[in-house]
């Protein structure tokens, strides 16, 4: 029985739309926070039965149609020499941060099996563990996030050091990225091999840069790393936040499906993305409130999506730590219930 | 001899592109953050000498077109029965916040002449004192961008408690948007009729909203207060920062001059905005980059717009507090230079 999300990415007919939600393991179920009171956020990323603990609860707890390894973006960053910390309520810190010449060439690319092998292990788990019917999604960064994490040691209102070095020295930028796309494009692979069934590549933060820059200085990698994970034949799904103003720019990486976010009516996105798979795009903030908005909006999403094959549903961004569960969970029954065909 | 600016704002052929610079009187420049040192933010916003003084120095310091009041968005909120503080490096504070229906009724529409005389006199002041060739900006908030304030009592990450109000009690969002919507159309005549020779709205938090969430909620709004405006004959500005996907709503709101954010290529959103003057849109980063970047990047503006009557150069943001005051110099000659028709 073969998952309908992989189905959905294919664009084949399915039964009904099916959904999952990016940050679906996260802090608004009580299950995971019970977790993470145990254990380190780092901890949490690095012992492959806590992944498989916590990847499978939003499948377990609100009815998802794919499971999304629990890891983080900046997992492989730590593994190219950087130390890296989580405090709460203050998000990552990378140190020192990468800024010149020297630090650039410091940093190593990494043998999946070896230095990230603990992502794997929790792969291989899930994959034993999991419903047939449930996909595996692996993820990565995409190459300019990873990137301006790197470069601002942090996250960042606007981006000012990746940008000053994009501008004064876009050679040095350029060296910097080719290393993270080479670290991604091996990171990616080991996941499909250990069995990932669809990858998601995030650009988080798309929306800190012009359509020109983008396309100048950050395609070129997308592109790259894209065309090579082409050979393991798996979905490649790209999910650019805040670059709805030039979908028609990240069409070029070539993708299998694209998320969208919340900036941009589905179906107007649709048509800029042409023959592709869609992934999105609820606001989040929809479900903090009733249950009647959550159910409106959701139906005009899928309004949106006219029940054409290869609409996956999901948020428009990851769903927000103060999130009732149990419209999580409405969500997930109302897209199953209005979009079967 | 009319201001370039005012004859660009009416799509007139003008010697140069004009230029100003939104936050243009601000941190970065140390004449303004020696008068910082001496007051406090709010009652530099309320002095009208000190509001002439600090409204007047990007005019002689950077060489500015047009020279915009000095003040907040916020001031009028205050006048509406709400405590607002500034606190260093956090924003504006407001409190209660406005959230209940009692607390929507119990906010007044302050008479402009009375509670906000210091305003328009310092507008008073300028007429006096600027050149005959710089003109005298007016500003306020776009009616969802201040309700958002006052609903969320600061500036916020998700603009969560505004939506929720929004989506779940949405009579109760449009008595308080009415509300705003009428202060703000009494401010801005004031304004208009003390000496201010255009005025801009700016709807800084356009960006937390969905294409459909701001055609429904709040769109109406905004073209209510534009359409009463243009009783006064002055060009109006409409910024919103965060709506380059929906500039096709923005244009609904028939202001004689839309603001670009640089999230699209300022030929694209012309283009959306049709027979209309655009002001924008070079990305602030750009700033904080060696002169030769800032020069590159300036004619990339210019170039997109070719020369066309109708537009104001501006970026596509406020200036950062961090920006050397010589780049913004620079700008300033780099867009005179080579716009000359």
């Amino acid at each position: 029985m073969e998952p309908i999300f992989l189905k959905a990415c294919r664009r084949e007919k399915t039964p009904y739309t099916p959904i999952w939600i990016m940050r679906q393991a996260g802090r608004y179920l009580k299950e995971y926070r019970a977790i993470r009171e145990k254990y380190s956020f780092l901890t949490m990323c690095k012992t492959p039965e806590l992944i498989l603990e916590i990847t499978k609860q939003p499948v377990e707890l609100i009815g998802v149609d794919a499971a999304i390894l629990f890891s983080d973006i900046l997992i492989p960053a730590e593994a190219m020499g950087i130390k890296l910390d989580f405090f709460e309520g203050k998000g990552p810190v990378l140190s020192p941060p990468v800024r010149s010449e020297k630090e650039v060439e410091a940093l190593r690319i990494p043998e999946p099996e070896e230095e990230l092998s603990f992502v794997l292990e929790g792969i291989k788990l899930l994959r034993k563990e999991l419903p047939p019917h449930i996909a595996l999604i692996g993820f990565a960064g995409a190459p300019f996030t990873v990137a301006s994490y790197l470069v601002e040691g942090s996250g960042s209102k606007n981006f000012a050091e990746i940008k000053k070095l994009m501008y004064n020295q876009p050679q040095l930028f350029s060296s910097l990225l080719e290393k993270v796309t080479r670290t991604t494009e091996k990171y990616l692979k080991a996941q499909i091999r250990a069995g990932a069934q669809a990858v998601q590549i995030f650009e988080s933060w798309a929306g800190a840069l012009s359509p020109s820059d983008y396309q100048k200085y950050v395609l070129p990698f997308s592109k790259k790393l894209i065309a090579s994970l082409k050979e393991e034949r798996v979905p490649i799904i790209h999910f650019a936040n805040g670059a709805s103003t030039y979908l028609h720019l990240i069409k070029e990486t070539e993708a299998t499906v694209y998320g969208v976010d919340w900036h941009i009516e589905l179906n107007v996105a649709w048509e800029i993305l042409g023959e592709v798979a869609i992934q999105g795009n609820l606001d989040p903030i929809v479900l903090l409130a009733e249950k009647e908005v959550v159910e409106e909006k959701a139906k005009e999403v899928l309004q949106k999506a006219h029940g054409k094959p290869g609409h996956i549903f999901n948020l428009g961004h990851g769903i927000l730590p103060q999130t009732p569960a149990e419209n999580a969970k409405r969500l997930v029954e109302v897209v199953h219930q209005f979009s079967q065909n």
